[in-house]
């Protein structure tokens, strides 16, 4: 197993990732919580529920399974579940538990984030991706008109990650969460990179998986100890996302995954800086690793740059209406900039022109 | 003008008294915000919102208007605000200002602490009772089974009370806003209650309505600064709330106010105090404070006891399913304490005894 710290501003808070701790999760619970609320997905509660649900009694947790994908994420379930809460006797001294993807864990979070005005939780992530998700406290629930647009931060009381569970994922949900792996080690220096570039993500062996999710999740815990609220440095991990969420906005949610649209963001990023900053970064090596592991770049065929611009600008990251992108002046430089549109539709053109090409070859 | 300062965990902020105060918004507001969303309800817009909307142009400034009364406190008037706020273009840098009584800066707080997971919001408190609910951060909206039931611990930036905007309200809503004023001076010292009860609610001039408010603030301000999440100190400020949230609960929200609940419910708590502890600590001053300003001590001819205890056991403040009750061992001498359900019940049924009788005197 391995344990990492993180400082939140309220308090803090362990990360602990090894096999099994599913089963053990009663062991980590130090608190003497008056009631327990478990949430879950369809899919993740075929699995796994039975192996947490097991530790407890009937009259001491409440299961709630919620179907999978994002428009779970809704004021929808957000009310349904409080109403639940309530009817179950959940309190001030209650708890919740996220075991799930980013879906349950943002969700859940923002639940025991309003419950009574703030209880416990803990994410139990079983996604690669929500070891990005379950670090740094940042959860929320989508409006119609956007997603995550309303939320609040709120750490969790702790982070139970059971790296068995990852070995159910399909692969694009392993390919989802390593482009955020590939985005952190870019944040951090060479050497990590070097490290994640060399996975191969068909097949990897536990203690590879353990070792670059820990990884990522140091990277991401330091810069979130640093900047809690996004203010300066926690829009870094923005990179790749300007382009990302166009993506998926365009297409519409659940058309590719979240990561494999920000695999495709993060080469226009590395594709902007290595034009911005007249110098070579990374972007045949990571395209080649991209392409080794059938991250869908063909998509671009099928996007238009003048959609995608529209969607950038209605995007709650961009102040007073400029769209901002997260640069790299080489690996761990990270720069935050903003451009006019004409300039962001210019890069995506010339992007698009170039990845067509290179899926020729 | 008197200025209070508050320093929350996440940041201090002013709260100024004085008069004309509305009509200066605009020079207190230092940060360059992107949009401004102003929230206020149909009767404190129909007299106040034009003096403040008069400092902006019309495309920075978005006026909200909801039904008056406790039923605004809704998930769909939420989540109906934020569609508008999204619509309008408020961005992590915009601010919300909420002008108007308890339910206004519940709600805009609430949708402050949740819009793009947190953005600025002010305080323009223009009832009595506000005094208390614009400062200390609590925000919430109501769930239809229970009150503030989803809601956060959200500061504002800023508190700008304008005493003049006080002398529209009815006199029940000056006898509410004075229940918790009295609160706050039996949660400090003699000197201090004195004072309070001094006063004649019907007819107070500027400068000493202005001088309770900054009593009663000063001393909420020091609560909140010591226990801003209400883990210990801060459940004092329930003092007189046990009974008092049942007694609205039972009535049915809007049939008395409730700080006129809150008076009954002080009374109860003294009365209990007394028996508790075995001596003489207020009940005769408060009970004659209490009918020379006309709270509805009658309506305990219209409650039923066991109707009550039943109300209480389902409070969120309830651990563990106890009735807890603040009793004052003296002035400024507050603990908590819990009861059986039966005990309660014998209490509810001598106090009301009591008050029976002192009404036919
Ligand atoms: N809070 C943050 O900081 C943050 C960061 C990144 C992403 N997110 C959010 O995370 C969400 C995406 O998370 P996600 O990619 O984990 O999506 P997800 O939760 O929808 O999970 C993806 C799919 O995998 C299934 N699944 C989960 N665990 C499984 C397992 N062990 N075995 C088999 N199937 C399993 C789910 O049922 C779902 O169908 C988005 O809503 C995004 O906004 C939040
Ligand atoms: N957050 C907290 O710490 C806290 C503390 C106490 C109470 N509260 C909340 O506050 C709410 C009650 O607040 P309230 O008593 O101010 O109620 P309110 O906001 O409903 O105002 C009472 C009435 O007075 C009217 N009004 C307001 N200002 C006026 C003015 N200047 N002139 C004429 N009419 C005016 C309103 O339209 C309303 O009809 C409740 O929802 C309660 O839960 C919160
Ligand atoms: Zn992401
Ligand atoms: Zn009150």
């Amino acid at each position: 197993m391995r344990t990492i710290d993180v400082q939140a501003s309220s308090h803090d808070y362990s990360i602990h990732i090894g096999s099994g701790l599913r089963l053990a999760l009663k062991s980590y619970i130090s608190m003497d919580y008056s009631k327990i609320l478990i949430m879950t997905d369809e899919n993740v509660a075929n699995i796994y529920l039975d192996d947490v649900l097991g530790q407890f009694s009937e009259k001491e947790i409440l299961k709630v399974i919620i179907p999978a994908g994002e428009s779970s994420k809704s004021i929808e379930i957000f009310y349904s579940t409080h109403t639940k809460a309530i009817e179950f006797g959940l309190d001030r001294s209650s708890l919740i538990i996220a075991l799930g993807g980013g879906v349950v864990g943002d969700l859940a979070g923002f639940i025991a984030s309003t419950y009574m005005r703030g209880i416990d939780y803990i994410q139990m992530p079983t996604t690669i991706l929500a070891h990005d998700s379950s670090v740094g406290g940042k959860v929320a629930i989508n409006h119609e008109l956007g997603k995550n647009l309303i939320g609040s931060f709120y750490p969790p009381k702790l982070v139970l990650y059971d790296i068995d569970t990852l070995h159910t994922l399909p692969t694009r949900e392993i390919r989802s969460g390593y482009a955020e792996i590939i985005k952190e080690a870019m944040l951090a220096k060479q050497s990590n990179l070097n490290e994640i570039l060399s996975t191969t993500i068909s097949d990897i062996p536990n203690e590879k998986l353990m070792q670059d999710l820990e990884l990522g999740i140091k990277i991401k815990a330091a810069i979130v100890e640093e900047d809690e609220k996004e203010r300066g440095t926690r829009k870094h991990l923005n990179l790749g996302h300007t382009l990302g969420h166009a993506i998926e906005a365009v297409l519409g949610y659940g058309k590719i995954t979240h990561g494999e649209a920000v695999g495709i963001g993060l080469l226009f990023a590395v594709y902007v800086s290595e034009k911005y900053f007249s110098k070579k970064i990374l972007f045949s090596q990571l395209l080649s690793w991209l392409k080794k592991n059938h991250y869908p770049l063909n998509i671009v065929n099928s996007l238009t740059p003048t959609a995608l611009v529209d969607k950038m600008k209605t995007d709650k990251k961009n102040v007073h209406n400029k769209i901002h992108m997260v640069l790299l002046e080489a690996i761990g430089q990270p720069t935050v900039h903003s451009f006019e549109d004409n300039k962001i539709l210019d890069y995506i053109q010339s992007f698009f022109d170039m990845v067509k090409e290179e899926m020729m070859n």
